[in-house]
């Protein structure tokens, strides 16, 4: 690390953006940007620590970069918005190779760009651990936000796609294991579902969304918390790609333990009305989105129930991944 | 630490808010703000490194979290603008003690208390350093915000306070002598120029700002080089604490250095129209605030010239504070 003025010259070089709501990008002692009138806000943090949340060599700068920025888009589109600027705080150890930070930066700038956003400010510091701490903001009309809280019993419960695949990548490269190549592209290539949130956020059918990061349970349950409901999964029901269950066994890993518990998988979990179902499937299908009915909602006195795949009540430990306990019940 | 879930409920009752334009709060995927239909939005971050930024040894918890969000109210502050909201991303070591972690946190919550803002939103990760990463959404009218870049030849350049007392102490600190009651206040409780900033945004006299972080030369050259201008600048004119030449003496610290290129004063530094320089002075008198003409406006070509008491060329060298070079040409 040669100079904190020349590498912020490197940054803001690949951070640049020509957004006519940027008065003001990098550069000055704040952005400033010209937030649409009609619009709510949606604001989120998300940080992305080195040997915590990544390591170097599993994951290229250029991806690491794309899933720090991917874990706050999928923040925002849990609540159905539209992503629209950000802000990117780095620590760098001294003896961190720039090129590096700058393929980190890249990686951040190539998602935001692909979803129209831009990168107005920031800040670096020197600290004993690469990490990325980045603030996203986005909008959507007051109308089409959707919180946790709104599930209602008879809710059916959705998923956006399949689960697992990341919990298993990370359990083979931490497990020195052949590591399945679409297992690794997911962990390292996490796609936000941005366009999903936007569709869904728009239907009032929908009535609650969460994004999947600390795993179906975990997340699940700040749904049911929020909404004071239960909820009733079907292991069967939740899309797993095609070779997942053997890849679990191969790799000696409990794949119902991985798809109930695993996190990192950024896809969204949502409520639709039991009334409104058939209706929201008809506008799933015509926008070709694929999403997958896993449960229903429940009185909050059953709590939160798996049935297995002979109907039975599975028994497997709950808990979701937390920063300090790793599995916290 | 016992648990991320529950460090994030102790936290989530100390961050509390109470404002209309917070439709919801920490506790979802993102927090839901209502932006002024008529401003502009002033967003800034920065970070806060144990060790780097801080040590627990000088400063108290509850300093350090105040510490922590002055610096980005001065960004705010520098531009002309209204702190509105916050979010705080904090990397924790294991070993942490929760209090602390709360007391700094009570520290962020009484600043943003103080100019009526509220922390929506924030993260917490393990690390092996303690940090804190604070985003500030500000506000202002597009007409009131002031840049770096709008400086001419003939401006009065102006600070907004005493200088150099922090660095005084961050001497004292780091080579074990005794710190000056006020040098030692100056440190641990900036108090940003919100008020200041408000006054001086609204004022169309005034033609470009900037807050002092990084020492009085390095800021002002960021200001100079946006608005490609020089200055000159008489050391006997900037203001300093009665005691502050003697106690630089008796720390063996060279004063005039430490007034020049010592950082985080949290002053602002803000040049003035020359035909509008008599208005200017008025309105501040009216206002009772007080500020300080430190020099002039000049060509480009002349640089940034420094006078001494008798008026000649100050030969010091000039440089200021890199988080990655500590003086950086």
């Amino acid at each position: 690390m040669h100079s904190e003025f020349l590498l912020i010259k490197r940054l803001q070089k690949i951070f640049s953006n020509a957004d006519s709501s940027i008065l003001c990008g990098i550069g000055d002692d704040c952005a400033v940007y010209k937030p649409h009138p009609d619009k709510q806000e949606l604001l989120t943090v998300d940080s992305f620590v080195e040997d915590v949340h990544f390591k170097r060599k599993w994951t290229h700068a250029r991806q690491a970069g794309v899933k720090a920025l991917a874990v706050n888009l999928s923040d925002i589109a849990a609540m159905g918005g539209k992503p629209r600027v950000a802000l990117v705080s780095l620590t760098i150890p001294q003896d961190t190779d720039e090129n590096w930070v700058c393929q980190f930066c890249r990686g951040v700038q190539s998602l935001g760009k692909k979803w129209g956003m831009s990168i107005v400010g920031g800040n670096i510091s020197r600290a004993a651990q690469f990490s990325s701490h980045i603030t996203v903001l986005g909008e959507a009309l007051k109308n089409k936000i959707k919180y946790r809280k709104g599930a209602r019993v008879g809710d059916v419960i959705y998923v956006s796609g399949p689960l697992g695949l990341p919990h298993l990548a990370l359990y083979c490269l931490e497990n020195n294991l052949r590591v399945p190549p679409h297992a690794l592209l997911a962990f390292n290539s996490p796609a936000p579902c941005v366009k999903e949130g936007l569709f869904l956020g728009a239907l009032p059918q929908v009535t609650s969304m969460i994004d999947l990061s600390d795993g179906l349970l975990g997340d699940l349950s700040h749904v049911l918390k929020a909404s004071k409901v239960g909820a009733q999964i079907e292991l069967s029901k939740i899309p797993v790609h095609k070779d997942f269950q053997a890849d679990c066994v191969k790799a000696g890993l409990d794949w119902r333990q991985a798809l109930l518990l695993g996190g990192e998988d950024y896809k969204l979990l949502f409520t639709v009305k039991a009334l409104g179902n058939d209706l929201f499937q008809k506008k799933m299908n015509r926008h070709s989105h694929a999403f997958w009915p896993v449960g229903v909602v429940v009185n909050a006195s059953k709590g939160l129930i798996v049935l297995d795949e002979e109907g039975n009540n599975y028994q497997g430990v709950h808990g979701s991944f937390d920063h300090f306990n790793t599995v916290h019940s």
